[in-house]
C-alpha cells in the first residue's frame, strides 16, 4: 500500500453514489473533505474552495503525506484573507482524485485489491462540482456564501454558479478561463504521453506490480511546471545558474539550477500523487467548455445569474492569461451580472494565486467583506 | 543502418580534427554541407546559412530521408530573398549534428561499429562556428557575404560575428537571443529526460540493440514543438477540434486534433534525428551566453566589430521574443556597430521564420540587397 492510501481522509460515503456526465454511474462515492472555522447557526457563511489540477483539501494544515504546510495556508486562516475566525471553510478532493474522493485508485467493485485504474470512467469539471453539490447538501448548507478557487479550481467555480445559481452567493474565479485552450491541452498532452511512455505504467495496471510510473509522471509535473511560472519567476529564481557553482562542460547531470529544481519538483510529486488521477484530471480541464454547454454563448450560461462575481487574473500568467479572465467578464456583463474584475500586477506567473501577493489578497479580503456585508453575515 | 546513415551526405574531411572548447580534440572531422548557386570570381558572394536545432544543410532541396521540401525553400532560391541567382549559398550540418558532419553517430576510433554515442564530447555554439570556418577556408572563401540563420542559426551568426569580424560581411540573426534563457533551459531539459527515461534509450548505447528511443525523442519533440508555436497559431490551426467531429466522453486516443498533430510532429522526427545528437545540440543551445565570453559585456563581443547587423524578431514569439533581440540591439548599438532592428507582426510564434512572411522576406532581401551594393555584388 503506499503513502497515499495508508491515510484515513476525513470523509462522507454517498451509497447513492453519482450519475456522470459520460453515462457511466458510479454505484458509491466517497467525497474526502477538510474544514476550517465554524458553520454559524443560519449556515450561511460556508465558503467552498475549490482546488487546483494537483490541489487537495488541506489547504490550511499540515499535509499528511508531504509533511508541508496547507497549499493556500497564506489565504486561508484566523486573520487572513478568508477569515477562518469569520467563515466556515470546505474543500473536497474533486471527484477522480487521489486523495481520499473515489478517484481511479478507489476499489471497483468493492475489492480494494482492485482498483479502477484507468478503467474510471472519465469525469467533467461538472461531475466535479456535481460530487461537492452533495457534499455540501450533506453538510446542511443551502446556499454556500462563496465559492472560490484559482487555475481548475476557478473552472469549478464558474460551473457552480452556472448550474446551481441559486447555492451562491459570490463567485471568485481566479487564474482560469471558461474553457482550456489548444495551447494548454497540447502541454497536458506531452505529460500524459510522457506517463504512457513509461513501461512502469504498464498500461495503468501499476499497482498490480507494486510500481508507479515515476519517470513519466515525473516528467508531466516537470513540464507542467514550468508553465505555472513566468520566464521573469524562472530566471529570477535560476538564471542561468550552474549547479554547484562553476563547472567544466559536460554532457550529463544536472548542470543548471533550474534543471535540479525541476527534477526536484517532478521527483517530490510522485510520491503523493496517482498517475490515473493525473491522467483523469487532466483530461477533465481539456474537456472544459463552458460555453459548449449553452449553444457556444457563455453569457447564457450566466442568464438571470444572482452571484456576485469577482474575476482575478495576474498580469504573468500566460497558461491562463488576462483575456481569458476578460472574455468571462464580458460574458457577465453581457448576462447583467454583478461582476467585479481585478488584474494584479505580478511577475511570478500562473503560480501568483499561490503565493505571497499582497494586491491579490486585499482584493479578495476586500471583495469577501463587501459580499459578507450584504448577506448580513456578522464578524 | 538507420535511414540516415544511409544516405551518403556530399562532405568534407578535414584530417587535422578540432580542438573543442570543452578540451577534447576530435582527431578527424566531417563537415557535410549543401550549396546553391555559383560562386563568383571573387569569392566575394557567399551566404552562410546557419540552421537550427531540428535543421540540416538540405535548405533549399528535396531532403533525401524525408522526401520533403528544403525546410527553408521559400527563403532561399532563384529571386528568393536569398537569391541563389546572384549569391552562393552554403549551408553545413552543424557538428554534432546527425546528417553527415561529425556527432554523435560518427564512429569513435574509425570503426564503423562503435559510434561515440554519449560519450561524444560536449560541443559549443563556437565549435560548430570553428568547424564551419574550417569549412568555409577550404572552400576558399576569405570573407562571407552574410551569415543568415534563425533561432539556433541566429546564435551562430552572433558568434561568427564576434569570433570572425573580418570574415563577415554582414549578419543576420533572426528570431534568436545572445543566451539560452532560464526557461529554454527548463523545456529543453524536459525533453532530455523524456530521452533518458525511454527504456530503449539504453543509457545511450542503443544502437547495439539497433532500437531507438522512439518514445522518449518524440515526447521532447512534441514539448519543443509547442513552444515553437504562438497560442493564437495552435489557436487557429486546431482550436478545440475533436478528432473525428463529435465523440463521447473517452479516457485514451487523441480526442483533440492537436493532440493527433503533436505525436505526428513526434513520430516523423524520431525517423530522421539521433537521439545523441538531439542530446548535444540542446546542450550546445543550452551554454550559449555569448557575454559570457566577454566579462559579462555583451557589446565588448562587438568592439569595432566592421560587419553590418540586421536583426529580424517576430511578434509572436515567446522562445525567442523580441526583447532578447533588442538586448541585442542595445549591444550593437554601443558597441557603435553598424545595426538595423525589425520586429515583424505575425502570430505564428517563433516558427515565422520558417513559413510564408512577406514582411520578413522583404526585409531580408532589402538588407542583402543594400548590403551587395555596398560590397560590390553584381547582379
Amino acid at each position: 500500500m503506499d503513502a497515499a492510501s495508508a491515510v484515513n481522509h476525513q470523509h462522507l460515503v454517498f451509497e447513492d453514489g453519482l450519475a456522470l456526465e459520460c453515462g457511466v454511474t458510479l454505484a458509491r462515492m466517497v467525497v474526502a473533505y477538510q474544514s476550517y472555522g465554524t458553520l454559524n447557526a443560519a449556515k450561511s457563511n460556508a465558503i467552498l474552495i475549490c482546488h487546483a489540477l494537483t490541489g487537495d483539501q488541506y489547504v490550511a494544515e499540515t499535509h499528511p503525506i508531504t509533511g508541508k504546510r496547507g497549499w493556500w495556508d497564506l489565504v486561508v486562516g484566523p486573520g487572513r484573507p478568508i477569515d477562518t475566525d469569520r467563515f466556515f471553510v470546505v474543500c473536497a478532493n474533486v471527484l477522480g482524485g487521489c486523495m481520499g474522493s473515489t478517484g481511479p485508485r478507489s476499489p471497483r467493485d468493492g475489492n480494494p485489491e482492485e482498483p479502477w485504474g484507468t478503467d474510471f470512467p472519465p469525469i467533467t469539471i461538472r461531475d466535479m462540482v456535481r460530487a461537492q453539490k452533495k457534499l455540501v447538501d450533506a453538510l446542511g448548507i443551502t446556499r454556500l456564501f462563496a465559492v472560490v478557487g484559482g487555475s481548475m479550481g476557478g473552472m469549478q467555480v464558474l460551473e457552480w454558479a452556472a448550474t446551481y445559481p441559486e447555492a451562491v452567493f459570490a463567485a471568485v474565479p481566479i487564474a482560469t478561463a471558461a474553457y482550456h485552450s489548444a495551447q494548454n491541452i497540447a502541454f497536458q498532452e506531452v505529460g500524459r504521453q510522457a506517463i504512457f511512455a513509461d513501461p512502469d505504467w504498464e498500461g495503468g495496471r501499476y499497482w498490480a506490480s507494486g510500481k508507479i510510473p515515476a519517470r513519466g509522471l515525473g516528467i508531466a509535473r516537470m513540464a507542467a511546471h514550468i508553465t505555472y511560472l513566468s520566464e521573469q519567476a524562472l530566471t529570477r529564481k535560476f538564471g542561468r545558474r550552474l549547479q554547484g557553482g562553476e563547472g567544466g562542460l559536460s554532457m550529463f547531470g544536472d548542470i543548471f539550477e533550474v534543471e535540479s529544481y525541476l527534477q526536484h519538483q517532478g521527483s517530490t510529486f510522485v510520491r503523493r500523487f496517482d498517475a490515473n488521477s493525473y491522467l483523469t484530471i487532466t483530461r477533465a480541464m481539456d474537456w472544459f467548455d463552458l460555453a459548449a454547454d449553452y449553444d457556444g454563448d457563455l453569457s447564457r450560461a450566466f442568464a438571470s445569474n444572482p452571484a456576485r462575481f469577482c474575476l482575478i487574473s495576474f498580469t504573468s500568467d500566460w497558461l491562463f492569461p488576462t483575456a481569458a479572465s476578460r472574455a468571462i467578464v464580458h460574458a457577465l456583463n453581457h448576462a447583467a451580472a454583478n461582476v467585479s474584475f481585478v488584474e494584479i500586477t505580478s511577475d511570478k506567473g500562473h503560480d501568483a494565486f499561490l503565493l505571497e501577493e499582497p494586491d491579490f489578497f486585499r482584493t479578495l479580503a476586500g471583495f469577501l467583506a463587501g459580499c459578507a456585508e450584504h448577506a448580513g453575515i456578522g464578524r
